[in-house]
């Protein structure tokens, strides 16, 4: 079983992450962007899409217009684990580059 | 300014849709989808997507792994329209290609 993250292990991680908060009542953490229109927040989608997949590991998020919602959590471990600090760094990523793009 | 479906309009059109309901306190309409995976999902999206920006017309979604909950409405008119109906009608297909896929 994937190992949960300690109270200090996750926040050194976050500390590291770029605008993600806990999510109440749940171990998860979420960050929202605002793009410049839906191509852009659906192009980065897509993106954050393929990384999932190659990792196995997948986003909760919602999705309007230029707006994207996403929640990171691993449900086998229920809670955080390292899977979702790593997914939330490509994310970031992601996300600085489609919005200076 | 786009015209509103009236309540006769609207019952017609929703009568052809599939497995649409309306949305408690919004004059909305929301369809729950599930694929056989993330692969099955994200590729119905991208589908949905790209018509979407085509008609200018664009969902409130949310998803995680082989789910996918839609909500439809067009904020211009406060309501349900036209455009809804249209865009719920490609997306019932694009579902039904996903699933026998």
């Amino acid at each position: 079983m994937i190992h949960k993250l300690t109270s200090e292990e996750r926040s050194t991680q976050l500390a590291q992450l770029h605008g993600w908060v806990a999510v109440a009542g749940r171990d998860a953490i979420q960050r929202h962007f605002k793009f410049a229109d839906f191509n852009e927040a659906f192009g980065f989608m897509t993106r954050v899409a393929i990384k999932a997949q190659e990792m196995d590991h997948h986003p909760e998020w919602f999705n309007v217009y230029n707006k994207v919602e996403i929640t990171l959590s691993t449900h086998e471990a229920n809670g955080l684990t390292e899977r979702d600090i790593k997914l939330a760094r490509f994310i970031d990523q992601a996300g600085k580059d489609a919005q200076k793009g």
